[in-house]
């Protein structure tokens, strides 16, 4: 059971990171990968289409065409991080308005941990000690929260 | 197994319905409710909390804040569907830019269908015949958008 | 008499201190609560639904369903500030476009003093005394347009 | 105790309409005027200046500077409707996007109940009988929403 | 020497239509073809990769990742034409934001005739004949105008 | 002959100053102030009512009420200069979209030197002198432009 | 003393008859032209080259650079009014967002009227009579916004 | 065979330059041109009509005119560079949004490299030598890219 990560470029690192450091805590295996819709569709197709890993997180900028490039070959879920830039609501549209018949689930600008949460989510549903792991963090936000609140009234 | 429906309101009816022909078709199971994050939110609370589903769609236009309401009440995969109206950035923003810690996974504007096909995708991940119904849907869009073509031309 | 300022998070505080300044400013008595929508629904649900407070400040950015998620709890008046980041459109159409029935008066961008001034107005309606010092402060905004006005001519 | 609605041009009357509607439903007094920031601005100074109105409801569209006018005359509450048009983003932004000092309480587009649901909030902090009409209105919003949701499932 | 116009979808077709009508007036050889960038990505690749055609034409909507998807498959020059939606920013901007390194040359919405004449325009350079019918098409454009004009001042 | 230069707050002084040096160099009288729409509604009108200036600059941002509320005051021409925030659409929007009877001259964000050279226009209907210099300025931009050009080429 | 209308395509005139309208009712000379900056750009500049007109409107949607263009040609006022159509941002600020030194005053979206009163405030300058009559048309547009706040009050 | 390059103004250089480096990677023979479409409409109308260039890449801000001015004067290709600033939607949609008749070749914001690879496809048409240059072009981007994903796995 694992997650394929995967960079339109080198660039897209550090949003890729905040995946990768949610599902290390979570104890999900993944795999990080770089395979751009436009320069190397070839190596993406078969990266779509071979990998055994049961969700992709497709992470992009501009005209993101990368998580739907990668539903395009698989049936596995994807879903898509729009990466922040010059105009944004461009990778945010490219991601979300995607044709009839082919999803993508879109997270937030530059949303790498949302994303890895929410293939959690998914993998959780065959995984009841995950669900449990999944619980125990969002408890432990919630319990964030409320310090921060505490916190707040000594000052 | 199955997917909970939840509707902002009664006039987000015709987004479901495009998501129920689809559940249908796969041998989903799935239930469909009103709950309004904003006029009922201890129903969609207790709906979202309680709720046997393993997958939720949330179908809600505007400040469309009901998809992350139910995300913030359970850790199962929700799936947010902005319902088209006089801004349409608005119902897309609300769900898409969720803050960190909370996913929700948003498709298209109107994307009831896509809605399904990723609930069934997420689902399929545990149930191999479902997977391989949606690998025949698959193959069946590409056929028709072959059949498209050859229509074309023989005008 | 009392405002209940609520924040999304920790990250808001500067918003929410231009709106401790004013109310502190108009001797208006004020409690301070960090309390998110998606993280800690319940926490808000109590704090909306129990707080003694007559009018809500609710300030969040992003998919800022704060505000109007308060407005769910509460029949008195809440007031949403949208708070900037990388979107901006995407806080302030989540508070404005509220759907019919549970109304959010949404003032502007980061508009923490904005909304501290409209609570005052909201509360002055039962206090005469509060009134009146809002309308020195209307006056001495207004002189300082003018000094503003005659030092530009000095120079 | 009354709320004054003044309307940027006869065009408007369509949202002013569903103001008056609560209105009269919540057994508030209220009294309609056309008067506008652009083209009678003496007449809604003195409106604003003047009138008795604990609450004032602007409605307009397009660079809608009526409710901001309204505001530069007075230290009571101005809530401020945007009405549709071909941009949209220009009455919304022209209401919420008020300069400091100068509080506006903007709702949604075409929001003409939500105005008058605010305003009878705002009111309410003064009548408590007021205040039970306003949660009964919210039980039944609550009610409905649960028989909309009984009748789907009837289908 | 030939155009390969390549539609999204079926729904396309009035696009296409006006691309048609401006290839056939100047002469071109052209072929039509339905090919989806996400349902049919191989299809795509092998229409993209092999096809005869100097010119690529892909018209498409929504997430409109068709024409960068073709000029994934080829140095030729790929021109891309976003079809009117909901939306629209959603086509204009995912054909225009191309990552560096794979251009596509993208025109106005719903502009299948400008992209006819812009494939023309590149042909010329290697078919004087078709350059000199392209200069009578821009007189003939120049003396509507001006025949406009004239019946203007008639009336 | 002169040119009153209105600021919607002393914020605004650097977008003004940039319309002072047109106006000096063109040798056009003028006059600085500042006057709020919503703070001084009542300086304003007596500025816009009274001035002898035949024509007025409105320089404002975010809800940019403030040429709209001069040309309410006036029948003298009013050009309206968006200055730069935070979304920025909102105040070219607010400056724009003026409702029908009364117009407002709409220069570009942060546009003060474009509105100098436009009242400068306007005057110079009345003063063939400032004509020819408005021509001297237009014929010196042209040889910079050139200037520019051949220097690119020395590179 | 006239005004030159220029409009961009006939599909433009509906705008253009607005402001005829308003420039006969007020006694003003015109004249109306059919120019397109993109089809016709030498007649684009011979007319605003060579006109005896004191001020010019050109009217134009989509990419519409026909104001900036006449703009190019002449030191004389140059008002633009954007033409609605599927984006309408397109109009707006390809007519607002001009470079330094060349202005254009810009008017809302399918601004005929305003774009006729602006250039009779220009006029008016040097021509008291007419300056009389914009103030009685500022009067009756008073007298017409008093008359139908009346007629609300009898409903 | 050779490529013009045109700027609005001598602040877009470094758009310009990044074109200019693709072209020379590639032997593609160039000439850079100061001409702004407002400034210097008749110099912009010499150089677009009598310029030997096949291509001509037209690279402007704001309201970027420039690529459809130059497309006005010639039936060779246009390529439009939108050049980055405080709106950005201003310069893309002016570019893209042209009206029918005369198209213009849109790439992405500051997309000078793209300008010049779309060039260079054109050119390639007639010169295999040249279209194999960007075929190893391609392929070095495709080695590029599973470079950087070998690269990252060492980390």
């Amino acid at each position: 059971m694992s997650v394929a990560i995967i960079l339109g470029s080198k660039s897209d690192l550090p949003v890729a990171k905040m995946a990768v450091e949610v599902l290390r805590e979570l104890g999900i295996a993944y795999s990080v990968h770089i395979a751009s819709a436009h320069r190397t569709p070839h190596l993406l197709a078969e990266l779509a289409g071979k990998s055994p890993a049961e969700v992709f997180i497709g992470i992009a900028g501009l005209s993101a065409a990368l998580p739907g490039a990668i539903a395009s070959h698989t049936t596995r879920p994807v879903i898509g991080v729009p990466v922040s830039g010059k105009v944004n609501l461009d990778a945010i549209l490219s991601i979300v308005q995607m044709p009839p018949g082919i999803p993508v689930a879109a997270v937030g600008l530059d949303g790498g941990a949302n994303a890895a949460m929410l293939a959690a989510e998914i993998l959780a549903l065959r995984d009841p000690a995950l669900g449990e792991r999944l619980l125990q963090r969002r408890r432990a936000m919630h319990e964030r929260v409320v310090a921060d609140g505490k916190e707040l009234k000594d000052i």
